[in-house]
Formats: C-alpha cells, structure tokens, sequence
C-alpha cells in the first residue's frame, strides 16, 4: 500500500497588494523610533531580500474557514472523490477566523468543522480537527493522514492549509509587507499505485527557539499593549533555518533511498527568497552537488508568504502546469519542506 | 504490542469560585432583557441541573500553557520516564492562552511548542502540535497518539488538555456557571503489558450542529461586537448528546468484544451532572441493564466543567486514589467518553 495526494485545489485571495502599497505606511523599529529611510527605499531592500513583488489579501468578507472551504471543494473535485468517503479533514492554521477589524481569533468550532460543515459532509464518521503547527502546517498534517492510514484508520484524508495574515499584521513592522493570505488542499489517500510519500522527518525546536516567531505588540508603543500581532525575530530564524532545514531534508531524502540526482523539484515554504536559496544551496552542498536550475519553484514573488498555505498551493499551481517553466511527470521525485513558528521543521520525499 | 496510558499528571486551580460567587452578576437572555429571577434561584436550580457546586479558576498570573506544562511534568515523574525520550507532545486545548483582562487567543507558537520550552526538552525529534477538537479533545490526542504508536512513528507520546474557560466567559450569560479551568496530562506508551487500548470510537458531526457550540456575543447588546465567548445552545447539544453518545459508546466497547458487564468504571465529560447521568442510562439500557452503583466517578460538583483537561484530570484523580468510594485494579476495564464542539464525540475502551 502506497499513499497519495490524489487531488489538490487552491484559493488565491483576489486583492493584489503590492510593495508600493505599503508607502503610506508609518514604518517604526522594535523600539517604537522612526524607522530613518524612506519607505521606497525600505520597499526595495524588501523586494531584493525576499523577493516579494505582491502578496494576496481577502476581500473584508471572507474568512481563513471561507477559503479552506473553497480550496477543499477544488480538491475534492480534482480527485473525483465522493465527500461523504472522507475519514478525516485536517485543517493547518496558525490564527483561525479573525474577522476583518476584529482582533479575536475564532477557533470554536474548529476550522475544519467548519469546513466540514460548509461542504455538506453528513458521513459522522469524518472526523475534522484543526493542527497549529506554525508554517509546517500542512505538511505536517499530511504525515498525520499518512499515520492513520498505516495505522488502518482511515483509507482517505483531506488535509488543508488557510491562513489570513493580513487579519493579524502590524502596520508599523517591516516584516507585515512579507505576510499574505491564501488557502491550499489535497486529498491523500491509500492506493496500490506506485509512488507516494516515501520518507518523512518531522522536528520541533524548543529549548532556544520556541519564541522566534510570537504573538507581540506593536511598534506603535502607544497602541493598546493587550492587542497582539504575528512577530518574528527575522535574523534568528533566518540562522537557524540554515543550519537546521538542510540537515533535515537530508535525513528525510536519505531515509526514501532516492539519490539527490533524482529530485527534479523542491517544493519549500515561501518565507523569503535569499533565505530559500541559501537553504537549497547547503542542502546540496550536503551532497557535494549544487542545485539544478528549475529544482525549486517559487511563488513568493506574487503571492508572499501564506504560511501553512503556501506549499499546498504551491503544488496545486505545479500539478496544474500553472508556474511557467515548471512541470512534473508520472514517476517524478519531488520533496516538500517547511520550517515555521514552533519552531517546527518537517520534509517529506514523494514521487508522483 | 499495547498501548497503555504509563503515568498521569493533572493541575487543579487554586481559586475556587462558588455559585454564590455569581450573586454580583447581571444575568441576562439571550435577547439581552433582564432574567426575571433573582440570582439565587438561578443558582439554585442550576445546581440541581448541572450538579456543579464549585469550579476553579486559575491565578491572574497563569496561562492555559502554564497549567498544561504543571500537569504535564507530573505526568512525566509518574511516568517515571526521561522527558528526553518523548516522540510528541500533543496538547488538546480550544482557545489557547488568553492573559487575564485580554480578549485576544495567543496560540503562536502552539502551546505544545512553549511546554516543551518550559520542560526544557532539548529533542528535535520531540515533535510539539495543538490539536483543536472541542471539549473531546484530549481523548483524541490519545487516539492519535495510539495511531502514531500503531505506523510505528512513535513509542512514547504526552498529551495533555488544558483551558482556561474563566478567560472567555460572558459574564452576563447564566452558562458562564458552568465553565472552570484546568490541565491533565498522561504519558501514552507502546507497551508489551497486556490491557491498554482496547477499541476506540470518534466522530464529528457538523451538518447541523456545527455551531451548537460558538464563539458569540454577550447577551449585554451594549457591548462591543467584535468582542466574543463561548456560547451554547445548551437544549440542543442536551438532546443531541443524548441520541449520539450512549451510541457511540456501544460501538466502540462492542468493537473491544468487551461485555458490558465488565465495564468498572466510565469517565465521560463533565459538561452537566443530569446529561451524563441520562446518558448512561440510555448507555446501559442499550444492552437491556441498569448502571451500575458508581460506575461513573464526577469531579463536576467541585471542579465544573474544564473541556479538555476535565477527563485527564478525573482519570488521575482516580488512579491517584483521590476520588471517594472509586478505586482501581490491574485488569479492570474503563471506558473514556467524551462529547463537545465540533459536535464531536469521542470515547475508547481502556484495560489497566
């Protein structure tokens, strides 16, 4: 028995947001002091570090439950899977609902019974739970359905990734202009196909690092000081995710048995460009290779960084021939990687 | 290989609030006019519906995180193993932290990731996550815990539930009676012992009861909107827990082959004294028997209902002999069972 993703779909929220965007912004260190460049020069630093052009927002209406739905609906459609088979809906996020000008998250019900709820999905025998895992989300919540088929609980699984970060930035942080919105999801399921997921590594960093990504104030020190929003230490992560991400996708791709020369596409989460690179460059390095050109697919510079959204999407995009110069055949080995608040990093190998 | 619950660890606030504590209180309908019955005839018929006498609310100073993390080192020294050798940390929870006289739900990182920081665990591999399920939620950690176990990804998992319901209550909501704070955690093992999990049963209902239980407004309609608690539909969810869960329970102890007269004892969800007690009955009714005396030790006239922390807490009170007129033995047979948002329902047969 093998186990696959068998159908993927995706929400890419509708309001484009771009660096310019950001100008009317008032700009502020961690220190509450004007930040002393101007915001055109802060939004070219920005765009050269990370890469980012564009990010997507939801319009006011919607919810991070909103698009997981219509991205799970994409998904089961994609599979041709009847909804009422389901044994499990399993739903990454980080925030839960957070209205547009509200500042509380809104995780009762769960988001996946929410989603459950907004399919139609009568079968009680579908069980729906959401899993905070910071950015590693998604991919985490495919090596759980991976365990409850091993185990014989469950024969199929939807396993989705949404998150609205635009709901919980602030303004006055540089690092808000990194943060987007979007929803991404896939069936996985047990199969007698050849392929699937092959090997994967799941970590979680603590002792040092349980803080790098937070909920804090802003840089507004006038601002209530009980209103939070998403922060992070952006030069630790980016330190720690060096050393520890290609040691990990290692362990992952040598526990599969593939040679590095078979993985024809990576497939990691969308934090930062320079950053990304950097990790591909020493994860190859690891092997005394450099990286192929085309092995790793990008989309942060149109759509940010959506967290637990941005590797499912990523596929879909990819499986759907959607990222131009980038395409998969049967039988290819593709690895997914993420690293996020936790600080959680996980991989796993999969051939298509 | 079984599975088998090795060592348990629970924290019980400090503060205990009583009904009379409730006398202050501007009790409200749902439309927001005035509860024509002076406060102490409210408490006192609500006394004699939920059975609660007493709930206990956490110190200002402490978090969901703080009490899960309490709970979980003494599960950790009952279970007399090196924290270092955990596989997981699965922490069950529905609203995160939420600091006293704030509003906002702190789940980044996951409460998971900060008991692990506080334990000091140093291994990576030690993977952290927060599962959200409603008040079933640590009866489900467990049953992925035994998945985990099961596709030999794990040999030693920690899960724990924690909440802090004091902090989202809607003072001006008779339900906010009902509500406490607490943590439970226990060390779930692959063990060659025999007993442990014996079968276990769980469901999501979502089509129509999705929101019996929500996040809403108070029923003071001066307050802002934007800011919201736990809510319920507390008829429905009655008469739904009734027609569900005696069934669900059936199914999973006819899935263990275990006769119903074998059952010792059976620790469901404090949610309401009458609504467990009816479900019982109906339980025992479906194999045509009475409950036995005592077959369903209560924490819920002192400790109220705590969500997920309330079965863990009660299993370790019991198995730590605190519980008057309950004991266990090796060998005899218990059954978890669990009801809450989502809707879901949950429960697993158990040999010590």
């Amino acid at each position: 028995m093998n186990i696959k993703i068998t159908g993927s779909g995706s929400y890419v929220p509708t309001e484009k947001v771009t660096n310019l965007d950001f100008a009317r912004h008032n700009f502020l260190n961690e220190d509450g002091t004007q930040f002393p460049q101007p915001n055109e020069i802060i939004a070219q630093k920005f765009l050269e570090i990370t890469g980012i052009e564009e990010r997507r927002y939801v319009t006011d209406d919607l919810l991070s439950s909103d698009i997981a739905a219509i991205a799970a609906q994409r998904a089961i459609d994609d599979a041709k899977i009847d909804p009422e088979t389901l044994d499990y809906i399993i739903l990454a996020h980080n925030f839960g609902d957070v209205k547009k000008g509200a500042i509380q998250s809104d995780i009762l019900p769960s988001l996946a019974s929410r989603v459950k709820h907004s399919l139609k999905i009568k079968n009680p025998k579908c069980v729906a739970y959401d899993i905070l895992f910071g950015c590693p989300g998604w991919v985490e919540g495919v090596i759980q359905a991976q365990a409850f088929i091993k185990a014989g609980m469950a024969k199929k699984c939807l396993v989705i990734g949404a998150e609205t970060l635009s709901r919980v930035v602030d303004i006055h942080d540089r690092d808000s202009m990194i943060y987007s919105d979007g929803a991404g999801a896939t069936i996985i399921e047990a199969t007698e196909e050849e392929g699937g997921v092959l090997a994967h590594e799941s970590a979680t960093f603590t002792y040092d690092e349980a803080y790098y990504l937070f909920f804090g104030n802003s840089y507004d020190k006038q601002l209530d000081p009980d209103v939070r929003y998403i922060k992070m230490h952006g030069r630790k992560i980016y330190e720690f995710s060096l050393s520890n991400v290609p040691k990990a996708m290692a362990a992952c791709l040598d526990k599969s048995g593939v040679p590095i020369e078979k993985v024809k596409k990576i497939l990691i989460h969308q934090a930062n460009e320079k950053m990304d690179e950097a990790i591909i460059q020493r994860f190859f390095r690891l092997y005394k290779q450099t990286p192929p050109d085309g092995v790793m697919p990008m989309s942060i510079h149109k759509l940010g960084n959506s967290s637990v959204a941005t590797i499912p999407t990523l596929y879909d995009l990819l499986v759907k021939n959607k990222l131009e110069k980038h395409e998969l055949n049967k039988g290819d080995i593709i690895m997914f990687a993420s690293v996020g608040a936790g600080m959680n990093i996980n991989a796993f190998v999969y051939q298509m």
